[in-house]
């Protein structure tokens, strides 16, 4: 733990009360000079301090930060988010987690950034994380699965991610196959994982999360307002990244131990109960160079798949890859 | 091309006709000295020269060597080894490979080498490629493919390579699920294939063969000389390996362009009829943590899972990773 990290617990520790400078040198171990050069330090990093003669220090606000300090407080996991790689700015959060589990990162080690200028989405596609305002975080993971099996982790996420935005948030947020969340038919989160493997067991997944967190409206690109949206502009107030975090981690775990253990089926069941695309017509364009499937999602299945009834033929088509259009 | 490709260019065009010096330095546009200097350092690579006062030279023999010099001229592959890095010795030929994937090596690039000192077999386990007497090669490859059907290019590829073994030595090797493959019962080649993906679609494929060529029985490490073997230990003879490398790459280029032209129906056909774990009794152990499977190979499917009827339930089970024994 940093020096400031430790000033933080135990001023967290404390409360209401008053922590005096000397009991922060003392707990610390570094001279008086060096706790006021923390208070300052933390000042300058948005946390709200007072301070009063004889008294000492009280902590009375934290900035919506996304550091080690914010998120591992409030933790309630095992293995995930345990270990953090933090970063202010990154190019792609995917990209590190990459090289840090070809490294030997262990599971459950979360990269997350406060800003990330490279972010990528499915399909190679560009996503945006402005400073301060989203949530870019991996995930590496070590299912001991055959890469077969691996989508599995995308559903397990994204029912994971969906419904710990629905707990700290209230908003009905729906997942649209295969792993983009929507509020209200905007998209608000999206889910890119990758993973390493020999052909018949995984190496590592990573699962990188993307969230429109306290983005105001009027701040997208005007390309995406349609079709993109943020917690805040829909709930009307800005939402903790930390809280978010925390939850989404807790979910993530507890629906991963899930599938490890056997009971897949019962995330999968929550999946569909959260889908917006299984009873409606859609058009599926695919990304491997095959024909355009139109028809009525019926189903996914266990790998992955969306089930398509081919309106033309009648036939049912399993779609592993694939970009969705809903046709109402 | 080296200026020592281009001699030997030359010299193979040539034939059983002299080429003079004179000519060499002409073709080439270098001295006389640095085609005297060229044709010592082909003496030193194990090429056979003759040379004669007036006449000039003639290649009458070339080494047993996997150089682009010996493998491009007989190459009949549009992309597969057109493009080739060579390596006395290498650590493991798959993770050079992903390394110039990760930095956008194009489809068909193989690397090739000599000598493999950190060689890898399937579930982590060590393969040893001692100089000059067997092969160590991978190959790039960029399918569009969704990951869940990225097995079946392993099945395409230990078809190749079983065929193109067939084709060159007449042994009859056969196909032990998932990609070993053996003669009379030992092994002479494995594979391993290792990918890279999004959850739908694959990034790039490296699809790592190693096969015992000229290694003598006796030079087989004692706790293997009963499951392993070689091509010369079986034939009695020596075999050429860079014509081993020209059929292996023809026949694998043919059996992906399959793959991707919709035509995968055909080869797992030939899978099927080069296997020698189907119709067998076998007990599979995972390697993903699940229980041991005992039974009859029946079958294998699309998505590249050896089906095994249970004999104590009847059950049909799917199993996509393990190590089979056959139990006769």
């Amino acid at each position: 733990m940093s020096s400031r990290d430790a000033v933080l617990a135990v001023l967290r520790e404390a409360g209401e009360r008053w922590v005096s400078g000397e009991e922060l040198s003392r707990s610390l171990g570094v001279s008086r000079t060096a706790v006021w050069k923390l208070m300052e330090g933390l000042r300058a990093a948005g946390y709200q301090l007072e301070a009063l003669p004889r008294q000492g220090y009280r902590l009375v606000g934290s900035p919506d930060a996304v550091t080690p300090a914010e998120i591992t407080p409030g933790l309630a996991t095992r293995s995930f988010g345990r270990q953090i790689e933090y970063r202010e700015s990154v190019g792609s959060t995917n990209d590190l987690a990459k090289q840090l589990a070809r490294a030997g990162a262990p599971e459950g080690l979360l990269v997350i950034a406060d800003e990330q200028t490279a972010g990528k989405g499915r399909l190679g596609r560009a996503w945006t994380t402005p400073r301060g305002s989203a949530l870019a975080m991996s995930l590496v993971l070590r299912p001991a699965l055959p890469p077969v099996q691996a989508p599995r982790v995308t559903l397990v996420a994204a029912v994971a991610v969906a419904e710990a935005v629905r707990a700290v948030t209230g908003l009905p947020v729906g997942i649209k196959w295969p792993n983009d969340l929507q509020v209200a038919g905007r998209k608000v989160c999206g889910i890119l994982t990758e993973m390493e493997a020999e052909i018949d067991r995984v190496a590592f997944v990573v699962c990188g999360m993307g969230l429109n967190v306290n983005l105001p409206r009027e701040s997208l690109p005007e390309a995406f307002r349609s079709s993109a949206t943020s917690l805040m502009a829909e709930l009307g107030a800005s939402v903790g990244r930390a809280p978010l975090v925390q939850a989404m981690l807790a979910r993530f775990e507890e629906a991963y131990d899930e599938l490890l253990s056997g009971r897949f089926a019962a995330v999968l069941e929550r999946w569909r109960a959260l889908s917006i695309t299984l009873g409606q017509p859609v058009r599926v364009l695919s990304v491997t160079g095959e024909a355009a499937v139109e028809g009525l999602a019926v189903d996914v299945d266990e790998e992955g798949a969306l089930l398509v009834r081919e309106s033309a033929s009648g036939v049912l088509r399993r779609v592993f890859a694939g970009e969705v259009t809903l046709r109402g």
